[in-house]
């Protein structure tokens, strides 16, 4: 933890689930779509930077989708193969794909995750801490020889069921990525500013509020940043989106010399990009062969959404 | 209606309601507040240019309310004062202020206008429909002289319950500006971009979307732009927002030479800005003495909300 300059291309290590979902969408009903948070970050962050994956997958997980990822550049070396089945979500969308609900959780090989990093990796400068359990998001700290800049996820379940476990964790980070509601839950503060306050006060000095469609906010000591939201056309499946913000933000962070809050902010628009497309196919399709050429221009087109002669005015 | 160049401070003609309201909100109940769609878009206006403003009033509305606006450089020539009591309407906020619903609504003397513009006002080149009913709309469209630029706002009530009138209206104006459910209601379509467009089919060649603390979307020929909501410490009430941000975004026009694309962008910015300031205080509290400084202070720290460095990326 800490601000030191970070080598250009710097390695980035990802933590998180790998999943076959259900998704009930109103586009139609999918079966055994390869998801999981660390699937959808590793495939966002592989566009701009080389990536390790730790996770766990049962013997029902495909190779191939193995190997497409490791022809992205993500090293799946730290992906545990163990007997049993692999993390199974099932949830339907409402008609505006504005809210959903969770059908069924089958945690599967997931419940006895115990990320164990491969001896090469404990030097890794960058950390995603994809959304497990706080206890577990310390204990690979723990394993890190002084990583240079720690991002972490987490969600309602954790704030709600491991308060103390939760606050331990965010003392070690450098950055926190929640939602609204969560901000909202985990402060105790309705109002976006103050909770972001109240949480940078227990631990990471920078945080990031998604607001889902809308984009992202970001706060830290240089003030707040606001990323808007890509307006799209063909919205499709928003599963996997968050992860995928997460992904391309941390991957956009590891081609900078240094993590600075000009960095931070080009990654927030990096990220919201990347996370448009994964909103547009079902599943991690469009994640998959995402290039940076697509994101490029979706930053650009980002950027003329904020165009308004501000030079001149 | 049309394009051609409209001169730098042209005056800017306001309809709407002027009203008292009955407020509950979380910081307290608050009896007989000064409100009313052209109340507030007024006011908002006059940070930056003399305002023209015909409304209706009752016997009890306060003398000195139309006093300070004429303070304000609004000419309250067309504000018909007539027996009887003035349009009243209560309304009790959510707690984290995001909802609201109606308690009661007395239209009284609102209910027979009929708007008449002074003859000396047929040649206003700006206009700002407030949200009446559309018939009342075209009515204030027939007694104007080739408007340059006609701006008008209206609501769920209309769009369901009168929609040929709607139609009517929407085919002889510039620029509508609704919100993001009544976009969807209005053109039967979730997606917001596609809204937009089957919206502008109808008539209007720009349509701005407003999304409550999110901000605004701008639609027209040259693309999208948004708009993003300041992050407010102090959300105290909503009431008037959106009739604060028509008013700063017709009011800032006024200024310009020319109705551009660009000019349009900044209209945005220091509309959702002057908005910003209505939420800082009960019902126009911070409206009825706003001024040029302060907004524009505050559109200097919504550009750097945006900030990222983009000429550098």
């Amino acid at each position: 933890m800490g601000e030191s300059p970070v080598t250009a291309n710097s390695s980035l290590l990802i933590i998180g689930s790998m999943a076959f979902d259900h998704l009930e969408l109103p586009s139609g009903n999918f079966f055994d779509v390869v998801g999981g948070s660390a699937t959808y970050a590793a495939m966002a962050a592989s566009v701009f930077a080389p990536v390790r994956i730790v996770a766990v997958v049962g013997e029902d997980f495909s190779g191939e989708v193995l190997h497409d990822m490791r022809n992205r550049g993500i090293d799946t070396n730290g992906v545990e193969r163990v007997p049993g089945k692999t993390f199974r979500w099932a949830g339907r969308y409402s008609k505006d794909l504005t809210s959903r609900e969770t059908l069924d959780t089958q945690l599967n090989v997931f419940a006895e995750f115990r990320p164990r990093l491969p001896e090469a990796w404990r030097q890794t400068p960058l950390l995603l801490l994809g959304n497990i359990h706080p206890t577990l998001q310390t204990d690979v700290l723990d394993q890190l020889r002084s990583p240079k800049f720690v991002v972490a996820d987490t969600m309602n379940f954790w704030i709600k069921g491991e308060p103390e476990a939760l606050a331990a964790m965010l003392r070690r980070i450098d950055l926190l990525i929640i939602n609204d509601e969560e901000a909202r839950l985990l402060s105790g503060i309705h109002n976006i500013r103050k909770a972001a306050r109240d949480i940078m006060a227990r631990g990471p000095k920078r945080l990031v509020i998604k607001r889902g469609e809308h984009g992202a906010l970001l706060f830290d000591e240089h003030g707040v940043f606001a990323a808007h939201g890509f307006p799209l056309e063909d919205e499709v499946d928003p599963t996997g989106a968050g992860d995928s913000f997460a992904g391309g933000f941390i991957g956009y962070l590891a081609t900078m010399l240094e993590i600075t809050p000009l960095a931070l902010r080009r990654a927030m628009v990096h990220g919201t990009a990347t996370a448009s497309f994964c909103v547009e196919g079902v599943g991690t399709t469009k994640m998959a062969t995402l290039t940076k050429a697509q994101v490029g221009a979706r930053v650009a087109a980002i950027r003329e959404l904020y165009e308004f002669g501000a030079h001149s005015m």
